[in-house]
């Protein structure tokens, strides 16, 4: 009999949706010229590239000449961040969070290294930044902040809005304007994203965790941003970002954002659902545990889990065998040891940081899915912690 | 009636093959995992993903570890440049030549605005370096040379074999290696390309210029090169390039090359039988005009001509109203102004440098295809030149 596979890794990546499928194909076979052509192939390129600005700009409530394609969410990030400093020319000081995804996270340091001051903001328990926190760490010499818009472990929405409302009371009193980059790799497609709304400068988003292809992301830049490119090469994307230009997954980008952006309010209804019918069967099948994050303070497709005395990776890979694919921590930091250091900023102690799982959950996913999952995770538990030295020396002590 | 159309413009970007497509279709929609995750779905990507730089190593003769892939040619180029003198950490001396593409000249510019010193060595009439130029161009101070495997424009072949034992026996005699990279992106599926033999440290491939998919490249590094990454985040292709691993893409790369290695002799053949037929077509029905580089020392792929008193934009949108799509110069240029780089370090005059046109071919063109060709330019360039006041004035001249 095959392994029944329930995928719950949604947040590490999804698959793409048949009608992107659908909509990219043509672009490998029949309108396949280079975009910079002036021909007719080059120009039937150049049109599906306009095509799909303009269906990204809307869907985003900018407009065009504002949307650059990337080769990634992590691209998009590099080029808001060092793309702005590099304009700048003058080394200076940026705030973040502590929870930022790696390539903001170490692009950070990578900036400390070279001189620039770098403030790591604090969050809550829920994962989330305090505004007051944020307003206490702008100093004279701030050329940027950037703030994810919601954390890929824990799915905390950040309050960027209210950043941007008092960044904008402050860039009033000052001669250089502090610039704001929200990573929203993780809300693109989950919660409606108004660039305008949120009232920040500059917008990553990544095309395969809104059930795209993976390998092209966007950047939204506000006009009238002082901004470098950060490779050199033709002049593709305004001159900001060189290379011939990936017609296909850049329809495709704009075809999943589309579909995800009209279904929304499904979504969450469904994902929500879903998480919350999982949480209580953990909550009520096993003891021990506790869920990391609020999910009134979060996207609705992310539950993590802290299951005590075991550990997060034993667990993967026994529910691995059971079929169910979730993650700890975030796919990208895989391979990376340590506890997350999402968690150890939220002050989950080393022990419940440890036993951390995320599921994430996705438009495909089922009830029944989640029926499976309740089924084998108890046992799973079960048998990890039979095995595992704290567990029992914690037993041994509560005899005591 | 439908216009009949020959695509000519093949060094601009090609189709991508009907089996590259079959390769990469499941990679949307079955193999969806992130290759950096543990689970069956993440295992069953890096599985593809290691088979897929197993066999691009094995295609150029390196060993997997020293094959990184990258977003695009482009960013091969701009890794390997600015990786390795990020690397070295001290500001010094590069070596490249006048006609690189774009990717490697303005990365040298902006170089240059930085504080290295760059030297552009010159080409010959047919657009060749001179390995005793670059002999006397090596300083003490010398970091990198970046010189191209074939140009875009005119297809001329750099000595890269005699560079390399040249550099070679230089570096014998000093502390600090100077590093050689080549970009290859015009050479790859055309050439052999063993890197052991070119005797490179870095090498630049880029799938869609031989029927692979836009937006993926490659980056050969050589064991024990000591680089750098030029962007931030997550550990994928060791370090050197973050970003979630685009598979279907990666694995394209790898079904192109192979394809297109496994009938490089029949491409050649074929596609130079052509090359040689058109080229005897024009001179054969059109006066004043010159061949740009000389075939013998080029790729057989790529056809510059100039035809004299003519724009040469004005001659490409008319071939493009008869179905026939060249280029002037490169895609990526297109958009910029003023003569080919290329052509002026080839010492091509203005007037001719102004009507250049490249015709570039593929392994689908085919006979029919020049016979057309050979059917409708000499027309066009009748008419072109009936127009053209520089014409007529010489016309007067001559009449003088
Ligand atoms: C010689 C050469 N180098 C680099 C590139 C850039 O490749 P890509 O468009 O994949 O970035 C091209 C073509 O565009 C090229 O012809
Ligand atoms: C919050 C966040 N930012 C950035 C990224 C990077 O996106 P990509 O893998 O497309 O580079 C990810 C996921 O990998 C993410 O979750």
């Amino acid at each position: 009999m095959e392994q029944r596979r329930v995928y719950l890794d949604n947040s590490a990546t999804t698959v793409v949706d048949s009608e992107v499928i659908k909509e990219m194909q043509p672009y490998f076979s029949d309108i396949y010229g280079n975009a910079s052509s002036f021909h007719y192939f080059g120009r039937q390129a150049k049109t599906a590239l306009d095509n799909a600005r303009k269906k990204t700009a809307k869907l985003l409530n900018s407009s065009s000449e504002e949307i650059f394609f990337t080769g990634c969410g992590t691209e998009s990030d590099n080029i808001a961040i060092f793309g702005i400093l590099n304009a700048y020319g003058e080394k200076g000081h940026v705030i973040t969070s502590r929870i930022e995804h790696h390539a903001v996270l170490y692009s950070c340091k990578h900036l400390e290294v070279n001189g620039y001051e770098v403030t790591y903001l604090d969050v809550d328990e829920d994962g989330v930044v305090s505004v007051e926190d944020f307003k206490k760490a702008v100093k004279d010499n701030t050329l940027l902040v950037t703030i994810m818009h919601a954390n890929n472990e824990v799915g905390s929405i950040q309050p960027i809005e209210k950043i941007a409302s008092e960044l904008k009371k402050i860039n009033g009193k000052r001669k250089k304007k502090i610039y704001f980059h929200t990573d929203a790799v993780q809300t693109a497609g989950k919660l409606y994203l108004d660039v305008k709304k949120l009232g920040i400068d500059l917008l990553a988003i990544s095309a395969h965790k809104f059930n795209g292809p993976k390998g092209i992301g966007a950047l939204y830049i506000k006009n009238g941003t002082n901004i470098l490119p950060i490779a050199f090469g033709g002049h593709h994307e305004n001159g900001l970002r060189p290379g011939t230009e990936n017609i296909p997954y850049i329809s495709g980008l704009a075809k999943a954002l589309e579909i995800s952006n009209a279904k929304i309010e499904e979504y969450n209804k469904r994902v929500f659902a879903l998480r919350e019918k999982l949480k209580e069967g953990i909550l009520n099948a096993i003891p021990d545990v506790t869920i990391n994050g609020s999910g009134s303070r979060a996207v609705s497709n992310i539950l993590n889990v802290s299951f005590n005395y075991i550990e997060g990776e034993a667990l993967l890979l026994m529910l691995d065998m059971k079929g169910v694919a979730v993650s700890t921590g975030s796919a990208c930091a895989a391979g990376s040891s340590g506890p997350s250091h999402v968690l150890s900023a939220m002050g989950v102690n080393p022990v419940a940081s440890q036993g951390a799982i995320r599921f994430s959950l996705g438009y495909h996913n089922t009830e029944e899915d989640v029926d499976y999952v309740l089924e084998v995770l108890p046992k799973v538990i079960s048998s990890l912690r039979s095995m595992s030295p704290v567990r029992n020396q914690k037993t041994f002590e509560n005899k005591e």
